[in-house]
C-alpha cells in the first residue's frame, strides 16, 4: 500500500538520453523518454498494437517507436502513425505526469487530474550554486516503509554502520520527535565526542582538523509519500554545534527518495548534498564512494527482516522512542491512503 | 492451449545418441533414446518403482535402464525387467509416437490411436540433394501463439532486425493473406529495392553481384499445429522476382516449427534450406551463424512482451491488416483446439 | 510432515564458533551462537523489536545483539537490554534446546519442556580413540523421506555410484529386512566377490591387498526421526565376512543424519567412521573426499525425483522387497506423527 497521488522520483536525468527507460513505479510499469524538446514523457508501457514494452524501441525525433512493429506512440498516449495503418482507433495507452527538476524526474502515478507540479518538493541544495550533490540508486526487496523506518531511525547507524558513521553515542543520546503538519521530524545532538571516520574524513575535506572533539547531530524530516532528508555533521565542540558557523563544521543533507516498485521492493535514490566546497568535484566523489559504501550496508538487512515479516504476517512490531520517527511517518501515510481510498471507494489494507 | 492430437518437432537426431534425453512436450515431461535398432523412443519420463526421471538413466543394449535402480523400461512402457524383481504387475508408463523422419524427430502428444505418421508433413528440401539445410534451437519463455504471430507478421523485421533483413520497405508493401484449409499463407512482394545485409551475403554467396537493385518477396505459410515455412529471397531486379530464374537469385525457406513445452514457453527449432550452392558446407555454416544471431534479437521481445500481456490479460491485441496471417493461423488452431474439446469433453478455454 | 519432538542434527561445531548461524530446521528459522560458557544456544531467528534476524547480529561477551538496534537477547529467548530502553515488557523469542555432543550440535524444534537429553544417540564411534570421523553437510530439495529411502535401499549404488562402491553383486544379493522397536535394520552380504574402487582404496589404506576376493557386507540401521547408520565394509574372503577378524578387513560406519529444512528440502550430514588406523589424517581426508564425490551423485536424482512426484502427487510409488528398509522407516515416522498429532490435536497428513 503506498499513496499514488503523490510525486515520487523515478529517475535521474542520465537514465534517460537516446534511450527509452522502462521502469516500474507504484505496481505499474512505465516507460519514460525525451520528446523533441528534449522534455521528459512518461507513459503506460505497452503497445496497444500487441502489447510490447514501448521501452524496448527508441526514440526518432522525439516520437517514442514500437521496436517491434514501428507503431509510433505519441506523447499523450495515443498513436500517432503506423506503417501503413490508419491509426484513429487505436486504443490509447496512460499517460503520466512527469517533471525534471532538482535533478531528479518526478513523476505522480494516481489521478492524473491531481498531478500538479507545484506539489515537488522544493529542494534548495539542488538549485544553488552554494552546495554539491552526490548520489545513487540501490534496487531493494523490502516495503518502503521499512527503509523510512531505517531512516527516522539512526540508532541502527551503531550496529549496521559501525565502521564508518556509528558510534556508541548515538544509542545514549535520546531522539526527540515531532510531527508538524504532515511533516514527521526527529532529531539528536552529541556533544563533544570523537568523530566517526565518515566525519573525520569530512572535516579534512573541509580542511579542518579531524582529530578533536566535536559537537555531532542529525535531524531526520520525512515528508509525503516517502522522501526523508536528513541534517547531519559535526562542528568542532562548543561552537555552537548545529547552529556553529560554518567555519568550524562539516555539514550536509542526507538524502532519500524512496520510490516503491511493488509492495515488497522500492527504488531507493540515496545521496548527499553539502553546502561547503561545493567545487571540489574529487571530494564530491569521494564523499559519494563513501555512502554508497555505507548505505549498502543496510540492504541485505531490509531484505532479511522484509522476509522474516512476511513469515510472520500476524506479529506486531515493536513501537519503542528510538521508533517514533518511523511509527509517525507510516500515520501520515495511512492518512493519505485512506483519503485516497476515500476519494475512489477502494477499501485501504492497512499494514501496521 | 495447445493442440495435442498433432506432430510437434521434439528433438533433432543429434541430441538423442548415445545418451536418453529429457524434454517437457506440451506439458508433457518425456525421454527420448534409440532403441537396438536404432528407431527413436519416447515415454513418459517417470520410472514407475519410485518415480525418478529416467532421462538421468542410460541405454543398455537398445533398452532404457533407469539410473536409480536399474529398473528396465521397455518402448512400449512396460517394464522388461529389474534385478531380482518381478516385473509383470509394474504399473506402465505412456508410451508416445515418435518417428524420425526429414532430419527431425517427431512425436505426437495426444491421443495415441490417432498418431498417424503419414500425418507428418512433407518437407522436399529436406529430402533433395537439390537443397542444403543449417539451423538450431531456441528455448523461449512465451506462448507458441506469440511466435507465430512474430513469423506471420515480417514488418517486424524493420525493427527487431534493423541491421540485417529489416527495411523499410517492408513496412509500406501491404501483405496479402489468405486461407487455403487448415493453411494460412500470407505474402509480400518488393521491387526495385536495395538488398539487406543479409541478403547481400546471401547474393554474394550465389556468385551474384550484391550492389544492384533487387526484387524481393516474403511468403510465409503457416500449417499446424505451429509449423511456419517461409519462402524468402531476392532476385536482381526486372527478372521477375519470385518467379525468376535461378541465375539471378538467392532464395531459400525459413524453416520455423515451435513446439510448445508449457503454456508459456516453446522450443523453438528455426533453419534455412536453400537450393543454390547446397553442397557449399562453408556458406550453410555461414547462413546459419547470421541467422542464430537475426532470430536471437527476438528473444527478449517475445519474453517481454509474455509478461506483458500477462499482467493484463483483460486487455485484447489489435488485430491490424498486418495481422492477419497471425489471426488467422489462431482461428485453424482454436479450431483444432474445439474439435479436440468435443472428443474429450474437456472444456476449451479460449485466449486471444 | 516431520516429527518435532525429536532431535535432530543442526549444525557442527565449526559451523558456530565467533558468529551467530542462521538455519530453519523443520520450517523454523534459527538463529544458533555460543554464549560467555561456550554453550550452544538456539533461539528464534527473529528479533522482537523489528522483525531483523538476530543472526545478522554478533555476539558480545556471550550474549547475541542484534545487528540493527543493538537489542541484547538472552539465551532463554528474553531481551537483557538495549541502549535507552526498558525492555522488561519486550515479547520473548522461543528458546529451543540445543546440545553439543558426539562432533554435532544437536536441536529439538517440537515441544521443549520434552526436550531430554538422554534421548540423543549415543554415537560410540565418536567418543572413542579407535574411531576416526570426516563428513560434511549437503543442502538437498527433497523430501527428507526420499534421503530415507535412498539410503535404506543401497541397490541404488550400482546405478548411482557405478564407478567407486557400485557393482552388480548388490543387485544380486537379496537383502533381509526387520524392524525391532523403533529401530529399522535392512542387510545385504556378498561373498567371494572383487571390491569395487572405494573398497580397494580403504583395503589399501589399512595396510590390505586389495586384489583378492573379499566378501562385503552393508547393514543399514534407521532410527527415528531420520538417522541412517549404515555398518559397511570388506573383508578377504573366507575369514568371516562381518565376522571376520580386524586384520583382515576394512570396515567403516556410514553415517547420516537428515535434517528436513522445509517439507521438500533438507541439510544432509553425512560422514565416515573408521575403527582402522583412526590416526591417519590423511586416510581421513581421501575417504572424506571421495564419499563426498560418491554422495554428491545422489543430489540430482533426488532433486529430479522429488520434481517428479510433486507433479505426480497422485500416483504411488512401488514397494518392492529392496524397498522394504525406507517403507518399514516410514511407518515408524507416520507413527511418530500420529503420536504428536494425537498430543496436539493437530491433524496430521499422510504421505505415501
Amino acid at each position: 500500500m503506498y499513496p499514488k497521488n503523490a510525486w515520487y522520483v523515478a529517475c535521474t536525468p542520465d537514465e534517460v538520453q537516446d534511450k527509452p527507460l522502462g521502469r516500474q513505479i507504484c505496481g505499474e510499469p512505465l516507460v519514460f523518454y525525451r520528446d523533441a524538446n528534449g522534455q521528459v514523457v512518461a507513459l503506460e508501457d505497452f503497445c496497444p498494437h500487441r502489447g510490447a514494452p514501448l521501452s524496448l524501441g527508441f526514440v526518432r525525433d522525439g516520437t517514442l517507436v514500437c521496436g517491434y512493429h514501428g507503431l509510433e506512440m505519441g506523447c499523450g498516449g495515443k498513436t500517432l502513425g503506423m506503417p501503413g495503418q490508419r491509426v484513429g482507433v487505436f486504443p490509447a495507452v496512460r499517460p503520466y505526469a512527469a517533471v525534471e527538476r532538482h535533478g531528479f524526474i518526478w513523476v505522480w502515478p494516481g489521478d492524473q487530474a491531481k498531478a500538479d507540479a507545484a506539489l515537488i518538493p522544493h529542494l534548495e541544495w539542488a538549485e544553488s550554486p552554494d552546495w554539491a550533490y552526490g548520489g545513487g540508486l540501490y534496487h531493494i526487496q523490502c516495503d518502503y516503509r521499512l527503509m523510512i523506518d531505517n531512516l527516522m531511525d539512526l540508532t541502527h547507524e551503531t550496529y549496521v554502520h559501525a565502521s564508518s558513521i556509528g558510534q556508541k553515542e548515538i544509542d545514549e543520546a535520546p531522539p526527540a520527535t515531532r510531527v508538524d503538519g504532515d511533516e514527521v521530524i526527529t532529531s539528536r545532538h552529541m556533544e563533544n565526542i570523537s568523530a566517526p571516520p565518515f566525519w573525520r574524513m569530512a572535516l579534512r575535506g573541509n580542511g579542518l582538523a579531524d582529530d578533536v572533539p566535536v559537537d555531532r547531530w542529525q535531524i531526520c524530516r520525512f515528508t509525503p509519500p516517502s522522501h526523508v532528508m536528513i541534517e547531519v555533521g559535526v562542528a568542532h565542540a562548543g561552537h555552537g554545534g548545529y547552529e556553529a558557523p560554518a567555519a568550524v563544521k562539516a555539514a550536509s543533507v542526507v538524502v532519500d527518495f524512496i520510490t516503491p516498485e511493488t509492495e515488497t521492493s522500492i527504488w531507493y535514490f540515496w545521496g548527499m548534498a553539502r553546502n561547503f566546497k561545493p567545487d571540489d568535484a574529487e571530494l564530491t566523489a569521494s564523499i559519494r564512494e563513501g555512502q554508497g559504501k555505507i548505505f549498502g550496508e543496510d540492504l541485505e538487512m531490509l531484505e532479511r527482516q522484509q522476509q522474516n515479516l512476511l513469515r510472520y504476517p500476524e506479529r506486531g512490531l515493536l513501537k519503542l522512542n528510538i521508533d517514533a520517527g518511523g511509527v509517525q511517518s507510516r500515520q501520515i501515510i495511512d492518512r493519505l491512503l485512506a483519503a485516497e481510498q476515500a476519494a475512489t471507494g477502494i477499501p485501504v489494507r492497512q499494514i501496521a
